[in-house]
């Protein structure tokens, strides 16, 4: 596994490597890698010749206030366990090869951007779609490969892909959880015992959800009252947003219409909450990313 | 002469050039072409093997309210000029292929789009930028050819491949001149006699300031002084605005000075002006852009 830090010299290497047609896979990343992402390049080491990951604590996508110097960093078991599955290019820039001094150009996908995680966090996804197409334009994969936990931002992404008609494609893979049913995060190192014992509630009321929905459940306010009345039995637990929208538009399904039912090819159910100081997602899916 | 109207389309035929090594020159235009855009053909004919030049009256970079509808068009016309000079391709795509139902992605560069004309016109440069990204991305040019009478523009469009790593290198050229002196503009066709007559203070009131800076003057507020004495002799002008800047950075060199001297290198005079209805810019510049 070759490690690179400057976007010159990754550059050079992704050039040779096109000119000899070798297709590359992409698995942008912030590290701290758990089962989540690595099931992202053990998908694209099968679909491509090269595969490329990238470490960048990207600052544009956290707001002042936010978690960006707490959040967790640990390089050293990171680079091991992508040694490990045979990645062939590990990028990891620091902040100034990002984000020279005097940087000033960012890109936006509006509308799908303003809704959910968007609400809570309005410069968050700015920061993620710039900096994916940054990263698109250094390392010029054929696929790149993003975790359906982060459903809004892979549904953006591909809405970036396709607005400004760039050549890759975006490859969703499922959530991985825990054997508790919590969804992997980098983030979850943060709770406490009791925190993480409360924050199994997200999961837990999700999982209803979908079953209840499996069941023929169809009132999009009724799938939502569901997994508020899990989430509001512990006493940890702040809601931030439980919404059921379309997967292509996110547009809530009961925006106009309390009894709105959803479209169950093209449904995202996702929620997010806050345990003590940590903020955590989860979402379930019916249709395609 | 190829004409492609899909972007799918001249997508494959790109990836075909590519492939077989030719080096590929751009010129986006807006058509209702002038010897200022021929000339960015001509060079890019001599620069690349393979030249495409885009006509595309972009929506994004009119304001409501703004001359969108009135532009100019003269597609015949401008089709045998370009099939004169020997472009090899000539993209003509509708407004639905560059912004279908549901477009939202926008790319913005915040700190040069924000003064001059950015100031009149604050939606301008981001839908100049966000087309010339999406053009960028389709037709993956080597080379991008564009006119000094946009100054600004340019110093965008070069902040933009800088700060999102694109691969293009961006070449500027020459104003090209009436005989009268007036920068050539497709929307010169606006004016009538008397007003075109008004308008030539812009030209004359930039000459002689250059000829000034040539004779030694230094001062920032003295330069725009010259401009403005020469714009405030005819009855039809309005001002919009008369700027001495970094070329660099678009920053006024007399902003928190008044004393200020320029950069004899690394700066750019420019001026707006209405005549009647009609918007004109011109500028000229010491250093390169």
């Amino acid at each position: 596994m070759k490690l690179i830090k400057a976007t010159a010299e990754i550059k050079k290497d992704m050039k040779k490597h096109r000119f000899r047609g070798r297709s590359i896979g992409f698995v942008p990343t912030m590290g701290t890698l758990h089962q989540g992402h690595l099931s992202l390049v053990e998908q694209s080491k099968k679909e491509n010749n090269i595969t490329v990951v990238s470490i960048f604590v990207n600052p544009t996508q956290f707001a002042p206030g936010e978690d960006f110097a707490a959040y967790p960093r640990d390089f050293e078991t990171d680079k091991k366990a992508l040694r490990e599955l045979g990645v062939d290019i590990l990028f990891l820039p620091g902040g100034r090869e990002i984000y020279p001094d005097g940087y000033s150009t960012y890109v936006e996908v509006e509308k799908p951007g303003q809704v959910l995680c968007g609400r809570t966090r309005p410069t968050h996804f700015r920061g993620v779609t710039t900096v994916v197409l940054k990263l698109f334009n250094i390392v010029t994969p054929d696929n790149a490969y993003f975790g359906r936990k982060d459903a809004q931002q892979a549904v953006i992404i591909k809405k970036m892909v396709k607005d400004l008609d760039l050549d890759v494609t975006i490859r969703t893979l499922p959530i991985v959880r825990a054997a508790d049913g919590l969804a992997l995060s980098s983030r979850n190192t943060y709770l406490s015992r009791d925190e993480r014992e409360a924050a199994l509630a997200l999961s837990r009321g999700l999982r209803k959800a979908e079953q209840f929905v499996g069941d023929g459940l169809r009132k999009a306010a009724d799938i939502k009252q569901i997994v508020k009345k899990e989430l509001e039995i512990g006493e940890l637990i702040k809601i931030d947003y439980i919404e059921v929208v379309s997967l292509t538009t996110l547009e809530p399904f009961d925006a106009g219409n309390k009894d709105a039912e959803i479209d169950v090819n093209n449904t995202l159910t996702a929620a997010a909450i806050w345990v003590g100081k940590t903020r955590l997602i989860d979402n379930f899916i019916l249709g395609d990313i």
